[in-house]
């Protein structure tokens, strides 16, 4: 069965990085859980002082508060169906949410328990949030929840998702600035709530100097990286910290193709597209210990349910065999993990998830 | 949270159909269970005389073993990292493999019990199995496999999986054609062992009326169907048994922008490309019962971890608020029912899966 590696070294190594960045630039550090999931590597972060989380769902709130996280945020806007699961959340930890429309408010009112919620701003990516240029609606916002003693306003969110779109640095910083630019006028507009300003995507938050008006970070996949992230220039091969070893099932000479048992259900059906190719995954040679970049490069260039087809394997293909495992660094590692639902590190640990 | 809901008549529907057109052409039946994964689905089959499965992997040949099952097609290469799986198998059980390779029949000899093998050839599909020309590799295999009493050489397995690249039902044709012409061929070469000709896509089986040669088909797919085989010519928007009902959480106005929880963690990120559109999912309105097409269209056209995008929704805009569920059509329903890991019934009972 293909398993998923994680090299802890690496991943202590990238929660150090990010938490540095934080420090150096005076941000509080409120890591997003999506990516690994797991109550154990969220526990690493209490080291470098972190003491809040976000997550991307109520059930994911709801297993961190039961290993002892008090101070969440769940980012994602919050929808009538989840006030069963907010009223159960235990009442010393400290819930908040999205809102980016007045229409969830009152059904919000209806909980039994304080809650702070930051309005979740659109400056460009198109998903989520209140356009950064349409006050009103954030008026609207803030007026209809302070009929409620019990819902506090606590500042700006905004994920500028569209980073991932770019394919330059230049239009990176482009994207970023005009985040900062937007946040920092909704902050001197509404100073009278004295609001905080959170951000920050991986690549943004991984790449940019310049955290002007920002008071907290919310990234999440650089726990890990994976290679949509390497090709956005967040992080090189050496830092991405987890790969899926599968096993090298049959072999096919007359085109180097290698079969391996690691499909969709495995690595997720992300792809990227790289030098033109369309890629689900890449080889990466065992090192030690753990793996290294593998020169030329060996790409998971199709995938199905359970299978994966490297193609015109070349050089590898002679220096494996049937029965041997590869490890394969993935596309886009928060899917990874969510369909793998534990890590087994170097040292042969199984590191659980809340799934 | 997002639920996969199951509409048992459809489901029931499409299991007659299949059954039927196995009957049709006497040909055996045994269905793929990898698209359900489900005990009790499987169950559902035997009121049509089925009596054999085929699976995708060990694990899954052990759950439905561990269900009753006792002859089961792990319709995977075998590979040397599955043997103690394999061993394990309840000795009543026939297990039958799939090999494409003479490398790995040393393995097997180490196991001691009885197994079926099928040659997995390939067609033209290029993922897995010997090429049908390829008669040396064929010899091979069998005469590997011939000095072990344990391995019984049952015939050859075909799995045209190209019939998913392809944009008319002239070129599925061709493949299928194609496919059924080198496995006579196969039989008539290797008569003496009166070998078997396992063979069956989903769209294949779905749309040829044609399988002289064949002796069993395998379909997955047809249990619940989905926008891909849709877009294939296998089956109406009527006949897609799974859905899966997600809450609306926001609006917007001005784009007539929805947001639905439902992201890659619940469709997986399988996308098909409709009209120039890549899409992710079909919204379909509520029926009595279930669910119907909806006209115009509105389509899933961005997904993130748990966001789910629908844009220009304009007339399903007004209709719907901030609260409701949306019922949408998956692009993959194998990969939809992974990640959920259970069903509801229309009727609201919850149908569990090996996961």
């Amino acid at each position: 069965m293909p398993e998923l590696i994680l090299d802890r070294s690496k991943c202590l190594g990238n929660i150090e990085k990010m938490s540095g960045i934080a420090s150096q630039h005076q941000l509080s550090f409120r890591p997003h859980c999506k990516t690994h999931q797991s109550a154990e590597i969220a526990g690493w972060f209490r080291e470098f002082g972190v003491s809040g989380v976000t997550v991307s769902s109520f059930r994911m709130a709801a297993y961190f508060a039961d290993h002892g996280w008090e101070d969440i945020l769940v980012a994602f806007p919050f929808n009538p169906h989840d006030i069963k699961i907010l009223e159960q959340m235990p009442g010393k930890c400290r819930i908040s949410i999205l809102l980016d429309s007045p229409e969830t408010i009152p059904f919000l009112k209806q909980a039994d328990r304080k809650v702070d919620f930051y309005i979740d701003v659109d400056t460009g990516y198109g998903r989520t949030g209140v356009r950064s240029e349409d006050i009103s609606t954030i008026v609207k916002i803030i007026h209809t929840a302070r009929m409620d003693p019990k819902l506090n306003f606590a500042g700006f969110y905004c994920h500028a998702g569209h980073s991932y779109k770019t394919r330059t640095q230049h239009e990176r910083v482009k994207i970023h600035q005009k985040a900062l630019k937007d946040l920092q006028a909704l902050k001197e507009h509404f100073k009278e709530f004295a609001p905080a300003a959170l951000y920050g995507d991986t690549p943004n938050c991984s790449t940019q100097d310049d955290f002007n008006g920002i008071d907290e970070i919310t990234p999440g996949n650089f726990v890990f990286y994976d290679l949509v992230q390497r090709s956005l220039g967040s992080c090189t091969t050496e830092e991405i910290a987890v790969a899926l070893s599968c096993p090298v099932v049959s072999k096919y000479p007359s085109e180097k193709r290698l079969l391996i048992h690691g499909g969709a259900i495995h690595f997720s059906k992300e792809s990227l597209v790289l030098k033109e190719r369309t890629i689900f995954g890449e080889v990466a040679l065992s090192g030690e210990p753990g793996w290294e970049r593998s020169e030329p490069a060996v790409y998971l260039s199709g995938i199905s349910q359970e299978h994966g087809v490297l193609e015109h394997c070349d050089a590898l293909f002679n220096r494996v065999m049937s029965g041997d495992s590869l490890y394969i660094l993935p596309v886009h590692s928060c899917l990874t993990a969510n369909l793998m639902r534990y890590y087994r590190t170097l040292e042969g640990r199984v590191i659980t998830t809340m799934n």
